[in-house]
Formats: structure tokens, sequence, C-alpha cells
């Protein structure tokens, strides 16, 4: 069979899996969830075995250690894996939920209850928890789910997956719940963006390189899941004690996450009284910094920034620093090289915050807090599927309410239209 | 200048006029929405005379009249769209709602906060009015309107976007808050498809090759505007005479809309008792009939329904009748020939009422009601963009919280993360 056939087959499948799983019961759901959570771990060797064989493959291919390093499936991760299905199963079913319901003058009920979306399509690379996650995320919310990771860890997602399939079936899940393309070939992916009577929404996790491909070739809805430049912006009326430790956190705690600070803007009349110290505890910490002229000025051992690091994510310990005379100028500084993702102010003038709020456009604005926060599981939404940066549908941490969809419902005893 | 520069630079201010009219005062918009409507009115003669070029031309090209009709801006239909932009004054702006608000244990509130979706691109046909009522519910939900007619109406849609950027303008709305491309070539479509940097949505109006070709060349996220095969189920235990209203009310009160139905199924026990009187009434409605076998052994004047029938969506005064042995076999007709638009089911039985609405995967469901009820007005939401038939961010009538999005908002006092 040729690809277009094998990944239109595997398309038709999941669609009709998908219309079972629209009505399943939570119960039947969580059960498979627990399931495929048990079956991990027994397969734990099968698991390991499998992901060796990616392992060797990488090193002959002398990939770096760190991506070595994410591909690779211990014991730890694959306990990881199960423990994330299982939190998974705990959560409530968002499907079914009557989110709102009103009554019409010609006396028909009109309401809005959350259905899954379908057919969700995962395109992923590296890491092969992403398999799981995704997978138990999706099913829960009552949708099929579509997988292509990347062909570094084939033998580790196929192995995820089979072991997936087969306990989630015993478990009562339809077939075509769970779809893994194992084919490496670059044309797989592109069939499947064309796939649109069966899929109904790609969600791309991985680099710059794979969201620009899926965006540009896809006929399917993307949400996407991009970079991160993310700014603190110090207001004159920052608490400078809090200001330090929010600052530090959004730097240091994780630098190679889309949430963590690249830039750290610095209201002038507060510079002299806040930037030393921070400094001197983000050199502590490791941090490279680049400044702004007056910053340089301030403290000539600090290089001087270009306009290129002001557009870079880091993902790094480095940050840029601009000392800014105005809580406007910030704003703009932002408009022009944010990334829409996490913006943070500290301040306690209320005024401020408030303005600041309602004025930053990103997927989470936050007030004296760190941008390291900006997370499903922080926010209480449970587990996510990633971080959208589109602006429809959902924006920032996708949970299982942003994998469903509402329908309306009319309750009517012979309404018709005039 | 060469067709991309001249979109994109038109991109370009329609990015910048979103950043303003995203935090513009409801009060600036609603004045600018009633200037609109009165510019609209006042400039009618000017209106009138540039449609006139195109009614000129299209009866040149020997269109056809319908179409003309479609084109044609007489007093009632400049008086109706001014009305249109007065009506979206007077709702309520679902900018700026905190839709809900929570508190995590580390004492942080997590909130969320609608905020418009940015630049919409509209690409749509014929029918000039789209111009002025898209605009007025993307001002209204503080969005920037990004239109492109057909060129059919170049003149029309010219004319009222000039109006209304004028009235706009003084009015204190941001330049690129309205921009209508008024280049007939079609490149200028494929090049504002490919502007994801500063458009981010498109909203496809027209037939299905228009929104064939949006959909495989956007790189921006689509929101379809599909057809609708919908489809009225009567159950064995309706009340015939409700039946018979719905039935009749959906299939002949407006024919050539996406809501009414396109195949009645109705259950076996029933049939004996139903169809004589309703095929009677249909008939004398002028409603051309096509029949299952059954329904053709019944009545031998029906002509049997070829499988092309039940997959075809009139748009007219015809209809497919099948008898089904279950509500089991409507589902599944259902199913496999509707297009998830609207369905409904006639039944006083609460079990049945309640599956089909559970099951039925369709952007609105209906037990006891004509689907023609399918529509932003009649479900209580003010005006309506259209009816979306994308599985994502909306189903079914858009309104204007669908043309917006929401952000989280994080109010803290110092909270790091661990």
């Amino acid at each position: 069979m040729d690809i277009k056939s094998y990944i239109a087959e595997k398309g038709k499948k999941a669609r009709e899996g998908a219309r079972r799983l629209a009505t399943l019961s939570t119960r039947i759901k969580d059960n498979a969830l627990l399931s495929m959570a048990d079956a991990l771990e027994r397969e734990a060797e099968r698991l390991r075995l499998e992901n060796q064989k990616d392992i060797d493959a990488a090193k002959k291919k002398s990939l770096s250690p760190a991506l070595i390093d994410r591909l690779t499936l211990n014991e730890k991760r694959i306990r990881e894996m199960a423990k994330g299905l299982r939190d998974v199963a705990g959560l409530p079913d968002p499907v079914g939920e009557i989110t709102r319901m009103w009554q019409r003058p010609n006396g028909m009920q009109v309401g809005r209850i959350r259905v899954p979306i379908g057919v969700i399509g995962i395109i992923y690379e590296s890491r092969p928890n992403v398999t799981a996650d995704s997978a138990g995320l999706c099913i829960k919310s009552g949708n099929s789910v579509f997988l292509r990771g990347g062909s570094e860890a084939i033998h580790s997602n196929r192995a995820i997956a089979e072991v997936m399939v087969e306990a989630g079936s015993k478990a009562g899940l339809p077939d075509g719940a769970i779809t893994m393309v194992d084919i490496v070939d670059r044309e797989a992916v592109m069939e499947m963006l064309q796939l649109d009577q069966y899929i109904d929404l790609i969600i791309p996790r991985g680099g710059e390189e794979l969201i620009r491909t899926v965006t540009a070739n896809s006929k399917i809805p993307v949400i996407k899941h991009d970079r991160g430049l993310c700014h603190t912006y110090v207001d004159e009326y920052a608490d400078m004690k809090m200001a330090q430790e929010i600052c530090y956190n959004a730097k240091v705690q994780r630098p190679g996450t889309c949430n963590a600070m690249e830039t750290m803007l610095v209201h002038r009349n507060i510079a002299a009284g806040f930037l030393p110290g921070m400094i001197d505890r983000l050199r502590k910490g490791g941090v490279d910094l680049r400044g702004c002229p007056e910053v340089v000025r301030m403290d000539p051992s600090i290089r001087a920034a270009t306009e290129e690091d002001w557009n870079t994510e880091y993902l790094d310990l480095i940050l840029n620093i601009k000392i800014v005379e105005s809580m406007e100028k910030a704003l703009r500084h932002i408009e022009t090289y944010g990334s829409r993702h996490s913006e943070a102010i500290v301040t306690n003038d209320h005024p401020r915050a408030m303005s600041f709020l309602r004025e930053v456009d990103a997927a989470a604005v936050f007030v004296n807090a760190s941008t390291r926060l900006h997370d499903g599981g922080q926010f209480g939404l449970g587990a996510e599927i990633g971080i959208s940066t589109t602006r429809i549908h959902a924006r920032g941490p996708m949970g299982l309410e942003e994998l469903t969809s509402a329908k309306f419902i009319v309750l009517g005893d012979g309404q018709l239209r005039e």
C-alpha cells in the first residue's frame, strides 16, 4: 500500500473511533487510562529494549547528548508516563457539561454542551513521553488521537502506542482511538496534513522548523505551541525584594523553557536602587548579562545588547536588561519584541497593574508573579497538552476543556421559524 | 507596488490598528458604528451609483438574475445595512469580561479575560452588505477587519468601505481598523492567505469552491461556513401534528438556506399514519419528493431517491424521505450523510430526545423544533457573522463572543515556581 492510502485508511478508522469515543462513559475512559498506565509499567522491559534501538541509532548518528537524554526512557520516566495517565484519569470529564442554557421569547431553551473536537493529530519530536501524555489527554476528552512522532524515537513511540492500544482495547476503547503513524518518511506528515475529512485539529509540538512546515502545509486547523520571548517589567513602584525574587525565578529556575524570562525591563526611577543587587544575584546564578546603553554605563562589565539580542529566545542562562523611562516604553518594548506568550509586571501601584493586565497582548499576563508559573498544572487545569500561541480556540495552557468544543442544543415544543 | 507588497503593507496597518482597537472603550466603538450607519444612509446616492457600475458589468457578463439580485443595493438594503450596524452598537461589548477567576493553593488568583482575536480576514462573494455586517461585528468585538469581496461587487464594496472608514476615523477608530483589498486579481487572495504574521483568522463566506480554495491555501486558521445537509427525524413517539408543522417549516419556509431540511427520516411504526398527510401538505407547498423503496411502494408517484440524492444539499424545494425501522437507523443515516450542521428529532419520548441530543454530531441539535431556527438572532446571540462548521473555536452561529478569545491573567503577591 502506498503512503497516501495507508494514512487515509488510518484516518478513516480514527474518525470512526472518534464517533464511538464521543459518547463513551467516563468510567470506561478512566478504566482504560488506568489499564494503559499499568500496562506501561508491566511492559517496562519491552519499552526499554525498543528505546535502546533508538538510542543506539542516535549515537551512531552522533546526535547531541541533550537530544539523546530527551530520547531516553528509563524506569523513572516510564513511571512518570504511567503516573501522568493516572492523574488524567482522576480529572473531571469535560464532555457533556452544559455550560449555559437560556430561554428565548418563543419558549425554546437554547444551550451549549461540551463535546469532543473529534480526531486530534499530534506531530512531535524526540521525547517519547509525549506519546503517552497526548494520548491520555485526548482519550479522556473523548477525542481520537492521531500521533506522528519523530523518526529518532520511532521504536520507542511504536512500542508505547502498541502497549496502550492493547490495554485500551481490552478496557473497551474503540478501534482507531489511538493511531500511531510509524512511517519515517516525511511524506507521511504531508499526507496527514491533507486529511481534513478525517482529522479536525493539528497540534505540532517541537521546534520552529517543525511548526513552520506544519503551518505552511496543513489544510487542517493548527494550534501552535510556538516560542516564548517573555519579559518582566520592574515598575518604579515595585517591592524591590519581591521583584528580585520574581526575576531570579523567571530567569534561573529553568531557563530552557518557553515561559522563562529573556529580557528584564526596569523603570529608570528604581534602576540605581534595584539593579546592582539584582545583577549581583543573577551573576551568582551563572547568568550572562546583556544591557542597553544605560545599563552598560551603570556597569561597564555588561556587554551591550544588540538588536538581535532583544529578538532572541535564549532558552539559556542569558538575560537582556533594559532601563525604560516609563511604563509606556516598557509596553512598547514588549509589543515590539514579545512573542505574546508570558509577560509580567512587578508593581504595587494598582492602576498600573490593571492597565498592564488589560493592555498587554499575551497568552498569560502576570502581576507580581513569575512567568514560570505559566503552566496548566500551576493554573489548576490539570495536565496540559502544551501552551497555545494561536489566537483562536485557546490561548495558553491547553488542558482537557481546551480539547473540547461546544455544540448548541435546542429544546422546543414545536417552535418554527416565522 | 506589486500585489505582495501592497497586501503586506495593508496587513501591517491592520495589525497596528488591531492593537489600538483592542483597548478602545465601548463608547468610542459604539459611536463609530452609529456614525458609520448614519454615513451609509447619507451617502446612499453615492453607493447606488457605484453599485450601478457593478450591475452594468454583471449584465454585460450575462450573470444570472439571482446573482444580479444579490448584488443590488437599493434603498431598503442600504437602510438594512445601517440598521445592522445600529443593532450591533446596541449589543453588549464582549471584550474585557472576566469569565472566570479562581485561587490556587499558593494564593495566586488565576482568571480568564475575553480579548479580541486580532485581525480577522473575511473573504466573501457577491452580497455587498457583507462588507458592512462583517465590519460592524469585528469592530464591536475589538478586531480589525481585512475584507476581500468578490470582483463582481468591487465598486459597491469599495464605496461601502470608504464611507465606513471615513465615518469611523472621524469617530475615533484607528487607521487600519477596516481594510478593503480592492484588487480584483486572485493573487491578492493568495497573498492574503500567507500573511499569518498579520492576520489571525480567515472566515470564508461563499460557495464550496471558495471554501475549498481558501482551506487548501491558507497558512492562517480558517473557520469555515460550509454546507448544511440537514435532517429531521420523526420518531414513532412524535406528536404527528407538531411533526408536520416542523417538517413543513424546515423544508418550505426558506429552502435556499443552509439550515433547511434536505431529508426527512420517519419511523416505520408511524409512517402509515404520518406520511400521507405530510406528503400531501409538502406537495401543496410545491415540494418535489424523492423516497426510499418503502416510501415509493407506499406512494408510487414518488420518484426513487438515488445515492446521490441522499448526499445532495438541494437548497431548493426538493426533499428526500426515508422510512427507518428504528432511531438507531436514523442516527446511522445522519452520521453517514449529514454535514454536521443542523439535525432535529420530533418525539415525546424523553430518553430518545436526550440520546439524540447527546449522540448526534452537529453544530446544533434540535428536539421538537425546526432546523430553520439555527441562527444567531434566533438563538439570542444578536447578529452573527455566519454559522461555523469547523470543529474548533466555535461551532454554529458566530456572534460577538465567538469573535473573541480569552487570555489568562494572574494576580500574585510574589509567587514563584518551586
